[in-house]
């Protein structure tokens, strides 16, 4: 199974209707698929234009590493020259904190990431997460 | 006035249902503000991934340089260096041939670009320009 | 359907075996996934090392853009300037000539591709060919 | 003498023998020659597709300096700058943790390394050298 187009803009709207419940900045939001590769994007009006570049750095990261935002931030504040070079081998695409959320099946298969930026980290991580789940998808945060 | 992600909405899902309407591949669509970035993108189910990296080329070509796709395909018939060195100068991010079509208001000012990828590229600039005017806006193929 | 390593080591195998059956040079050969990660590559004795990059750069045009090598060469005759932009917007590697090739499922769904290097193109590509075929696949060559 | 694809091959799969019998995470695994060119690469299923990158890395700064990942984790511990900056003059391609493991001959002559990435480091480098000691060479960790 791939993530459709159908299911990526639910993933999108719901991440902003979640963000728009809790009074959050407005955000940008991508969905990538297995290989990293975009299949949707949304910007909220007022967002700042360089959202897409660190909404997909969370993305990228996640579903090239499996390591969703939470753990390559932890890695990076024990061991930042890992993450660093990871960076730097992955060209420079990685953007290592919360907001970067993979997505699985009902089997725990790996089908892409969705990646928030807009609001603080955790922020954006929740509204990831609600986007993914509203798809009837999982969400590894 | 700048492009409302409503209205960018409109434009990738009108110029989707023309392509499906003409019969042609599934496509990749992007909407840049006019600035060149992104404020939405969506791909098709059964487009390549690479698709989103050439609509977008046709897309920031034309607002950066404000040439729709057919006069970037016409200055590179005419004059390939420049078009090399205009690519080279942007970061190699052009991609020079129809499908990049500007987005005007009603008084001509230009508000960004759509491109569009995945058929021939005369169909390509045919899907934008029917997304583009299906939002109130004007096309320049 | 994704392409397990048992069936990427059988492309390889079986596109080298073709070769020395056709007393070809020695060849590099790379199979990529749908979204064009390397799952298996292997450079026979005496193959000189830039090989990597260019059967990996012919397999990976094929698989971002959907067009094997014989049809990125028959573009890149007729419309120069675009197969450069193209190459420019996918990070410079690109080979847009006969050796990469498509695979597809019995249902006409692109899995991945796979590139080869080192004898004349045409060579490359009938190897693939072979290798892909010998897993139960079809290649658009 | 150089690494031959015969014995590149007996690398690659002892790793992943010794993986699977120690209940390890799928893997990739790179073998580099002496000029730090990719002679082979593998994949295992379920591996995310930027391990690849990661494999990759460990091996080229290992081969690239002569230091074998646990040493440049300790010089990257002890004098972040240098590691940071080497990386840099190397183009960014060294990812400097275990896993990166140097190849001798007999007589200590070093003939290239092997990358392993996708479960802990020490792990990745203990499969590393499991592989290179099946092929009847020595493992510098």
């Amino acid at each position: 199974m791939s993530i459709s187009l159908r299911r990526a803009r639910t993933m999108i709207r719901k991440a902003f209707e979640n963000a728009r419940g809790a009074e959050m900045k407005p955000l940008a939001a991508v969905v990538l698929d297995e290989g990293g590769h975009i299949i949707a994007f949304e910007r909220e009006d007022g967002a700042r234009p360089g959202r897409f570049e660190i909404a997909h750095g969370k993305a990228y990261g996640a579903v090239m590493l499996g390591m969703p935002g939470s753990a390559q931030m932890a890695r990076a504040e024990a061991q930042a020259y890992f993450i660093a070079c990871a960076n730097g081998a992955l060209g420079g695409r990685m953007v290592p904190v919360p907001g970067g959320v993979i997505v699985r099946d009902s089997k725990g298969k790996i089908l892409g990431a969705v990646g928030v930026s807009g609001d603080t980290s955790d922020n954006d991580a929740a509204a990831a997460k609600a986007g993914i789940e509203a798809a009837g998808l999982t969400a590894e945060i």
